[in-house]
């Protein structure tokens, strides 16, 4: 999506560590009209899966989520990183690794808001090695819901997470692919 | 508003510890166009004010926040709970105790993101003491802008947090007040 792709070479700078810092427009401040302009290009795209309900992970998940699930007039369920005290104790978990903050959280969703036969749309900001979606999926999977697509903002096309689950069949949109990036630039893949 | 608090009737749990358990539709699962109807009552409420950015915390203010922001044509930021590795080093920090949580967390804005002179709309999805409005009010004071105003979609009346700020001169908005909860129900302030 090209509003996108130059909202992150305007705005995006590549740090050290392989970190491509949005967060003046993706993750810490929101360009809301942003979001939405990308929430509408999803359901453009997704418009005919007969959408159930949108899946994400707090806390930078969110505002994409629910930006596009307006255009789907579908609720959103954002799985939570901690078992907090106001969270049920009937709960699908899924073990991720973040390489980002380099820890390993349990995601949890109450089993009131994932059921059966439900057609999940899974959002998030980032896509790298696919950890955090494969989580997300796995929730999904032990709802007995269907992941009708995979969808992120920004994918580290070079940390392979998202050809994985391509190559898995999974239906993955991402509104912008970086097959590389360096103190010199960013180079996006053709879509 | 009364489409609120017909949700939290309908759909909210009063449980013991004086826990308001709306996780079905505010909080965990997203009721997103009810959540964009509450956006759209604030915007009538606070339209004339100029708002330059909303302000609010992770991970539950996130989603109230941007649809309401939609409205405002302007972006969010939100406050984080930790330093990400991914965050500035050169921040606005503020000290906040959770008693849903029963801990204390440092929230953090970069000093990008907010700015001296910039009128500022505080957004949160509960008040009740009032710790994280006050933690988010000290933000906006350490960058020099302007908190044109306060705003909560439940607010714990008897928790007095909300009056103390109002006694203070904020101009403070809450969607639902509730005087008072028990197991026999739930009594909403006459605004």
């Amino acid at each position: 999506m090209e509003l996108l792709e130059r909202a992150i070479l305007e705005n995006g700078r590549v740090l050290p560590g392989d970190v491509l810092k949005v967060d003046g427009f993706l993750n810490h401040q929101i360009d809301v009209q942003l979001l939405s302009k990308m929430g509408k290009f999803v359901y453009e795209r997704f418009s005919d899966c007969k959408v159930d309900k949108i899946l994400t992970v707090e806390a930078s998940g969110i505002a994409f989520a629910c930006l596009t699930a307006q255009f789907f007039c579908c609720p959103v369920v954002y799985a939570k990183k901690s078992r907090t005290s106001n969270l049920s104790k009937d709960c699908y978990s899924s073990t991720v690794r973040s390489y980002t903050h380099n820890n390993v959280n349990d995601i949890l969703v109450s089993k009131n808001y994932l059921k059966a036969g439900e057609n999940v749309l899974i959002v998030d900001d980032f896509l790298a090695t696919g950890e955090a979606m494969n989580g997300l999926i796995d929730l999904v999977g032990q709802a007995g819901g269907n992941v009708v697509g995979v969808v992120s903002a920004i994918e580290k096309g070079y940390q392979k997470g998202g050809d994985r689950l391509r190559e898995k069949g999974y239906d993955v949109l991402s509104l912008a692919i970086i097959d590389k990036m360096d103190e010199n630039g960013i180079v996006f893949r053709k879509q």
